[in-house]
């Protein structure tokens, strides 16, 4: 069997992310050994149980000691706490990444506490499931998924290649490119549709009991699609936006300047407006198609008889 | 064979619902004969060879003559045309349908011109796909779909009993309330979410062109189930915001204000107000998975083998 790609891994965080990262990376032979840390005891004995890794410890730098690559995954908001733990501890010549779904933040929060000695290489693998936790974690979760790189100009050119080739031998398509550029992509791709989503479903919780109701049962008529995305992790989302605050402020502004122009539209009765709008957003789902990013069936293979009322096209 | 339950069935507009009601219709042995009008010769034609009525005309006064059930199947726009087309030649005592988007519009639109000797029972059944036109017809449309009556509370309690048992026949569950309930409930569940998807989809592409084309290119991170609803039929759509403006306007109302308190606990970095409404939403998810207007697995069985970077999770 080849060498493998580091000698040792260290997982600090072994939810969805850091279980399917364990998972993965043991399955290709990518690490000799792996070392899973996490701060709830429960957890890390629940990791020990699945035999996620090789060794288990709540101590983050005991954790980091010896090792040639470090990923951090934990929520965005905890990278500073993470850092200061770890900086002291780490390994000279150490890759240190993350898995966090903003860039510049975390860059922010960690940066400083990094010893000049290790090479740090943030990264976003876009991928997950409604699930989380250590059982949730599965080798295939980053198949065929993107993973932004986005290290510093700085950055030692050979460990940022290191990193690609881990990600892309556990099937995931690497990109690198600023975290400035991937927080403002990942605003208007991710993080304003998931504030969206929120926000229309709490407004719906708001309306009053009788409303509230029917707008339950008749769901399915477009409403449902936002539920799903408003399911999501609240710790994470609230992270989220809390630390891409700029551009999700930026892109937030450029919505509700768009959406007043449509709702003066309506109230003036301006229907080209609303159909010259509606026709150009067509060229955008046709790019999305055309790219192999999405498939055309209708209703993506939900079956009516599966799941009662179950159109999402309805008018 | 039993008596069906109307001698002519007439349908104004053969599209993807007209055409429907006609398989269904006629799969379920529920009307004697079957006659097609349309505007377009071209359409009318394809409904012939199709074989999807009995009698083909271009003529709407000629088409709903000796009808005992005419149902309009046209963009909600075109309705008062409709009725002033049909109104002198329809039976005594027919009953006229319809299966408008909005309610309150078709009934102003309509009612004006209807003679006082027929039943008007407007209807909306929740259904459709992404296909238009006679060819995209199909006998199961509506089957475990919502179809929602709105009679005016003067209407003969008999003529509704019937169409309701004419769309329970064909597959659907059906529900009757007023119109202003029903616009005020759709402007929530359907008509707003589909104006909020066709916003930022629009805000999307008017980003500079490098950030647009890495908006289709990462859209799987949450972006790409805006798009495939902002691909709706632009003059239907056109035709629904200028139609349920009052309802439209005043939901949007609500939905702004919220997200403006929303961007406020953002820039004041509040993370507490964005926690509570994340975790409040789950609950409305919770609801539609309870009725089973949905189902829990992850990317509603998109295979992530058949479509590339699939994930609607990713972050």
């Amino acid at each position: 069997m080849a060498e493998p790609l580091f000698t040792r891994l260290t997982l600090i965080g072994i939810g969805l992310i850091g279980s399917s990262i364990a998972h993965a990376a043991r399955k290709s032979g990518l690490v000799g050994e792996i070392v899973v840390q996490t701060r709830s005891e429960k957890t890390l004995k629940r990791a020990e149980e699945l035999r996620i890794g090789d060794f288990y410890t709540l101590d983050p730098a005991e954790a980091v000691a010896g090792a040639d690559l470090v990923i951090v995954c934990v929520p965005v908001g905890a990278s500073e706490d993470v850092a200061k733990a770890i900086g002291p501890a780490l390994k000279p010549g150490a890759i240190v990444s993350d898995v966090g779904s903003v860039k510049m933040s975390v860059i922010r929060q960690m940066e400083p506490h990094l010893p000049a000695n290790v090479h740090f290489v943030p990264a976003h693998p876009i991928a997950g499931t409604e699930h989380s936790g250590p059982d949730a974690g599965f080798a295939e979760l980053f198949r065929n998924r993107w993973c932004i790189l986005t290290p510093p100009e700085s950055t030692n050119q050979n460990a940022v290649e290191r990193l690609v080739e881990f990600w892309t031998k556990i099937g995931a398509d690497v990109e690198v490119m600023s975290a400035k550029h991937h927080d403002l992509v990942l605003a208007i791709t991710s993080h304003i549709p998931h504030l969206i989503a929120y926000n229309i479903v709490g407004t719906a919780a708001d309306m009053e009991d009788n409303v509230r109701q029917e707008v339950i049962k008749f769901s399915a008529s477009g409403f449902r699609d936002f539920t799903r995305i408003a399911a999501s992790d609240p710790t994470m989302w609230r992270d989220i936006f809390l630390n891409n605050k700029d551009a999700v402020l930026e892109m937030l502004g450029r919505f509700t300047e768009d959406l007043t122009s449509l709702q003066r539209a309506i109230r003036r009765g301006d229907g080209d407006t609303l159909f010259d709008l509606f026709t150009r957003t067509r060229a955008i789902r046709r790019g999305i198609l055309d790219i192999g990013q999405d498939i055309e069936s209708p209703d993506f293979g939900r079956t009516p008889a599966a799941e009662g009322h179950g159109s999402t096209n309805g008018k």
